[in-house]
């Protein structure tokens, strides 16, 4: 294994430190709601954001605070999305100047985000209120508790920490994330935040999460509705030790497949846990004429409601994702499609050339009854290839959207 | 009223007949999977159809027998799609063939269509077999059973005709249609067949089947997903005196209102029986910069698995409403956004300008609580508007997809 995980997520990286704590935003006493990350010294900084016009306040100040490419800290709260809302940015605002007054740091060097119920004011009194106790909270030991306060609908909360080496130095990348509905490119991430000790410019920082986004967190799809709220942002205190990254030379490469590496473990994991979702669904395209043919079959497939509630029945119903494979938009010879089911129980074809081939019934229901299916389709043109992470549709979605806000 | 609703759905205008019966394709007797429309005379035709890449055989044999404007007769099954099969071209084929023999009128003036299972193989022989009776039956009174011979996973067959004036003479148009999953632009209609007496050349009908279309059919998303097998077809008789309309006059305009009011009619009705759904969900945009703006507002709001899940709990949650305005890709300013609810029960506001405005919750549910509901965007920008027909999302929707096959 090339990347060993590491405990600690986010305050696993060195300078780093982590907390979380129920504030009171949310009424249930026993879930966090307001977490922070912090790092003992001032950070190169880079984020993406989601791409809907209706962007939430905090991602706005967020945009503003990091665009000097400079960060120290990052709090966040779950239950409300501060969006839409008449006085949002003045809250968000407001949750910058409190924590970095407490921190003693300055309030620009402090990037906020939100999740949660769209178009309701966001409460500022609890939070003001519980800024000293998350604060006094931050420790090496605090990540898992900042992973719980950014929890929604989540059911598992989404940590992990890596080391790896560069250049002979120990390098550390830590994560939190929360996932769960709402959730499509671009950005699909909702909440996700990662540091790292590396030593590396702020420009190749940026490079390096533009990088990894478009073949992690923009191949998710839970239900094909694109969030107000999402932030992907990254911290590197520069600790590590190493010659400083500057360029895209062969240590920018291992940092970023190293990145990659987590952003792609944190989409599977928000994938698994999307709302309602009983199994992960991975579409593998291969053999397309372009990367770009590659990822509209493989989203468009993982997106299909169609597709989504056939996996979730157990029902090997291959025509369905020839039919999303039709409508992608692609550049593809629909009469050259293969189409494979493949779990942990083994292997199945059941589409050779774009026509349905006779295939074992009983064997296709014991390979689609796993909790984790790739759905692999085949073009069977040039040689490039995608793969979008998504999940079954079920009733619980259903239920569990039809009354979000009661 | 400009449209006199009469009897008799596609045997309504002079000329044609219909009848439907069950041949076997479909295990239960009691429903039936086979229909026909025949003219007495060789009509002018036109058709759209689906643009997925992933046609059904049927389709492909009918764009090749309409191409030369000319039809006299449309067969079409249910419960199997004949499409993504290796013999599929085959058995499209000998329906035809099959047909037109039993008809006496040459194949090529024969339309075939197919709903159903995709990549099955179509049996042929109950065709066949059924095709004498079939014919037989055929009457003035044949609509209704043709209508359900075409169903699916509808509730509700659809079936209309009206009767209007052109220059002093009765004109009529019927029609039948099956709309329910599978269902998203472009073109939503899984299977229309629209008969009239007007005596219209081929070009204009292909112009009005054309104009039409755009904003009916191509506005409706029940799930998102773009079938194989969209057939939308027009035969006209030419029976019902007129002077022939040659060019796009008032004559023209008026036969495109009234195709257009068939087409919307039954349009808001396939939204309404869409698979699994409790509601009809009109999505209604108004004061956009540009006509293309306007429509994509309104399917992506209609097309929204959150929008639709809410519906579905009579959950006012507006800024789902926003949030897909916001993704859209349409051109508009989010911050000049209104939303309200409208349904039988009355009208609520519940956004100016983006951002959530006060409102009684119960009026809401009130409003919400109906079997129609509107979702009216406000763009405040310039005069275009356009409608998207949807419904909502529910557990019979996932249950009748988890396992449709079995």
């Amino acid at each position: 294994m090339k990347y060993k995980h590491i405990e600690k997520g986010v305050a696993a990286p060195k300078g780093f430190l982590a907390s979380g704590v129920h504030s009171g935003i949310r009424n249930n006493a026993d879930k966090n709601d307001l977490s922070l990350i912090y790092c003992e010294k001032p950070c190169f900084a880079a984020a993406v954001f989601t791409e809907n016009l209706a962007k939430a306040a905090p991602v706005l100040v967020t945009q503003k605070n990091i665009s000097d490419g400079k960060a120290q800290a990052i709090i966040a709260n779950s239950k409300n999305a501060n969006a839409c809302t008449i006085d949002g940015i003045e809250k968000a605002q407001s949750m910058c100047t409190l924590v970095a007054r407490e921190l003693g740091i300055s309030e620009e060097d402090v990037l906020v985000a939100s999740t949660g119920i769209i178009g309701q004011t966001l409460p500022i009194e609890p939070i003001k209120k519980s800024i000293p106790k998350l604060v006094s909270a931050l420790s090496k030991d605090g990540s898992n508790q900042a992973a719980l306060g950014i929890m929604t609908t989540d059911l598992i909360p989404k940590e992990l920490a890596i080391e790896f080496l560069i250049a002979g130095k120990k390098v550390r990348i830590g994560a939190i994330a929360k996932g769960s509905g709402m959730i499509h490119p671009n950005m699909a991430t909702m909440l996700s935040f990662v540091t790292t000790d590396i030593s590396i410019t702020e420009a190749m920082l940026r490079m390096a999460i533009q990088d990894v986004t478009r073949d992690t967190f923009n191949m998710i799809s839970i239900d094909g509705d694109t969030s107000t709220n999402d932030t992907f942002a990254v911290m590197a205190s520069g600790e590590a030790g190493n010659p400083e990254i500057g360029k895209a030379d062969s240590d920018y490469c291992a940092f970023r497949d190293a990145l990659r590496y987590v952003c792609d473990l944190l989409s599977r994991e928000m994938a698994k846990d999307g709302e309602g979702a009983t199994k992960l669904l991975i579409c593998e395209t291969v053999n397309a004429a372009d990367k770009e043919s590659a990822k509209r079959v493989a989203k468009c497939v993982i997106g299909s409601s169609l597709v989504k509630s056939a996996m979730f029945g157990n029902d090997a119903n291959w025509g369905r994702v020839l039919a999303a494979v039709g409508y992608s938009g692609a550049d593809i010879y629909i009469d050259r499609v293969d189409i494979a089911f493949i779990s942990p129980k083994g292997r199945i074809e059941v589409c050779k050339g774009g026509v349905g081939i006779g295939f074992d019934e009983d064997k296709a229901l014991e390979i689609l009854k796993e909790r984790e299916i790739t759905i692999l389709v085949n073009l069977n043109d040039k040689d490039q290839a995608a793969r979008a992470y998504g999940c079954d549709l079920t009733y619980e979605y259903v239920k569990i959207n039809g009354d979000y806000r009661t």
